[in-house]
């Protein structure tokens, strides 16, 4: 079993033990990898097999450990269905989930892009940001990421452009798909670290588009606008069939 | 009282009329009119006076006529507090809304932007786009839109380009704030009508990132992304000093 399969695993009553393998930042689990186990949970009881989009607050800090995951459905149509999942840990919400699922397999044809997968050079002449780098939370030793050159921030020396394209895929092989991208986009250094800044997920919402095929993902993560309280990052996924397999953004509560 | 003030009031014991003012295509309340009917029922009950995200899922259609706005706190924390609210009609969930509130007075100074407001001409020089337009919604009589030119779609000739820049405003002057602006965002004609797409919201999610000053609003619309059943729309508010003061996406299906 994979270190994200193995890690996300729901007991039939619905609990799961959030491992310290995916920590961020402060110790504390990713924000994507907490959202992706209640995508797990409602895609056990949803009648379509595609989560569509998610969106996940941030309610409370969570921590390594045991947690609860209650998952309901809101409504069953005859294209997609809705439905709320938390987690739950020592009686407390730490993170309410609302997701729509559909299947997708008929509806995911691109008609229109506006924006292009990232230019990159390919993954074997790209360099890599590792888990030993300096700083370099637990998770970064769960993917691969392979970027054009170094960023700046990791050198000490932001860009000042909050802007990064890299390949991302899981250091243990897992093929990505639409269980794990929920944690893809959030499972990336943040683009703000290109202006020096450090932050706290409050909210995310994953669109998923389209179902990925094996291989490289191919990112862009982008913040546009900073403010002294909280700043946004915008997350594309491209497949390496070059299609777009998800889109998310989200909205970071400045810590300094 | 302004139609806005009257058409999202909420009596004490949590009733609200959806008025058929607020209507888009197809007869049915404009999605971004019910969200800011939700976000008005947990502003009465949250601990901090502005709404600074809000996700909602639209899972059944609504319509012109009372409904009930139950809402509830999930959270109060030392900066911000969370919370959800639903509208019901017929004791059917037709939304479900959840948000994060929060004081931005002290957090709103922009530090960084990597998009500028749009190049628009003074909205006393651009063509407006009204309610007497063929096939405009009732919604339309709300707003005073303001463009620089004709949008393609309008004259039956869709740009194939779906991105929109426009001046928008309440038609009877009432000025923007945080309870309007996740009105604002959906309440333009959709930037997909430019690839002749029509479509329903299945979610939107608004950023809200200051308070508006009063004056027009200087709006972008974007899609950029369409597969056979879905796409989404990117909207950006900027307000009369230059502030960016909302961002938005929605997921939308395609309807044909």
């Amino acid at each position: 079993m994979t270190s994200f399969d193995e890690d996300t695993a729901i007991s039939p009553d619905g609990e799961v033990t959030l491992t310290d393998r995916w920590n961020g930042s402060f110790g504390v689990p990713n924000g994507g990898y907490q959202l992706a186990i209640c995508v797990r949970a409602l895609a056990r009881l949803m009648p379509y097999p595609d989560p569509l989009l998610v969106s996940g607050f941030y309610l409370r800090q969570a921590k390594p450990g045991p947690a609860q995951v209650p998952a309901s459905l809101l409504r069953a149509g005859r294209t997609m269905a809705f439905g709320e999942a938390s987690l739950v840990q020592e009686g407390k919400e730490t993170l309410r989930t609302t997701a729509c699922f559909t299947d997708l397999n008929s509806q995911n044809k691109q008609l229109f892009t506006a924006t292009s997968q990232p230019r990159l050079p390919p993954p074997d002449e790209c360099v890599r940001y590792s888990s030993s780098a300096p700083g370099a939370p637990n998770i970064a030793g769960r993917f691969d990421y392979r970027l054009a050159e170094p960023p700046g921030w990791l050198g000490g020396q932001p860009s000042g452009i909050p802007s990064m394209e890299f390949w991302m895929r899981f250091a243990d092989g897992r093929e990505p798909d639409m269980l794990s991208l929920p944690l893809t986009v959030d499972g990336a250094p943040p683009a703000a670290l290109e202006l020096g800044i450090v932050s706290t997920t409050v909210e995310l919402t994953v669109h998923l588009r389209a179902r990925p095929v094996p291989g490289w993902l191919a990112c862009r993560a982008v913040t546009r606008h900073v403010t002294e309280g909280y700043h946004e990052e915008d997350f594309e996924v491209w497949d390496s069939a070059g299609t777009l397999v998800a889109q998310s953004r989200q909205l970071c509560m400045i810590l300094r």
